[in-house]
């Protein structure tokens, strides 16, 4: 709407991220590439996702184009002293799952905003409530909705999300993947 | 998925409220009937949205078969010790965002959840923190999206909701127009 001199290159295949950022009404296009998203076994909590939004920023491929700025991301699920990325396989999904239930978990996005010439990165944290689910609910729920493409093995937006999410303290939309009220700041501010 | 002997009547016509039942995957069906939605106003906070879920439900007029369960609901923001419902036109629209830009309101859902031989009835509040938008920004949400069916004049699911919510405390379906983690246990129950 007021911003139509910038263009969004975004580094995601994440679904929800895109309708995030197409919700923004910037323009924007999706360029994917691999990147090594391995890190360093001393990180903890945002550190994680910071480090991999910076990585995967540091491997684009491409040159940016003046109007043009990078964005990538990367969200965490933090319990219990240790990470949850996204499962290996449903029987790994259906451990996260039984971990997360009938406790408050954190979930840390950490975004990496790059142009020509400047960067910045910066995070965001959300505490989640999840209520007890039964096994034969957490085995529909990974039967059906197959969150294998989700940290922590949930989406928010989905089944899951509609019957155990009991609260969340902070940005919804940075446990889809995105907090974007802080992407929407940070882009006016670039 | 594992109440299937149940059927919603979902006395509503929000879509929002209309998805959220879809996505719990019980069978229902929408049923529209008038109601007048005034009250007493000694009432305060919950009290509002809970009596006129409770006054919608002793006006539906058809009769319930065994299985169906007939659920209602209303949902008011309260900011500054008064109540926000849906705004007549779009200078009150305005006002309402003016209001609740750079503070944080309350939102409230009453539930009602009526069977042939029961009813119970109950509420859910979430806090949500507001930023500072720019009247250009405001009035672009008013023209662009349109909120005057939205109770405080916004959609936590658009626009503004991904770029004026710096965060909330509590269920965020809630202030999408109902508790779905909570009506689901209530059905499951019922």
């Amino acid at each position: 709407m007021l911003f139509e001199n910038i263009k969004i290159i975004l580094a995601s295949k994440s679904p929800r991220r895109q309708a995030l950022i197409k919700g923004l009404e910037f323009p924007f296009e999706v360029v994917l590439f691999d990147v090594d998203e391995s890190y360093d076994n001393s990180l903890i909590k945002h550190e994680i996702p910071v480090f991999l939004a910076l990585k995967k920023a540091a491997f684009y491929p491409n040159k940016l184009n003046e109007n043009e700025v990078l964005l990538t991301a990367d969200t965490i699920v933090w319990i219990n002293n240790h990470v949850l990325n996204k499962p290996e396989n449903e029987q790994e999904a259906f451990e996260m799952l039984s971990e997360i239930c009938g406790t408050t978990h954190e979930v840390f996005t950490g975004v990496c905003l790059k142009s020509n010439n400047k960067s910045i990165s910066f995070y965001d944290r959300t505490e989640v409530t999840i209520k007890k689910l039964t096994v034969d609910e957490i085995w529909h729920y990974i039967n059906k909705y197959k969150p294998l493409d989700k940290a922590g093995s949930y989406g928010i937006q989905d089944w899951f999300g509609y019957t155990a999410v009991e609260k969340i303290n902070g940005c919804f939309y940075n446990v889809m993947g995105l907090p974007i009220n802080k992407v929407y700041d940070a882009i006016k501010k670039f």
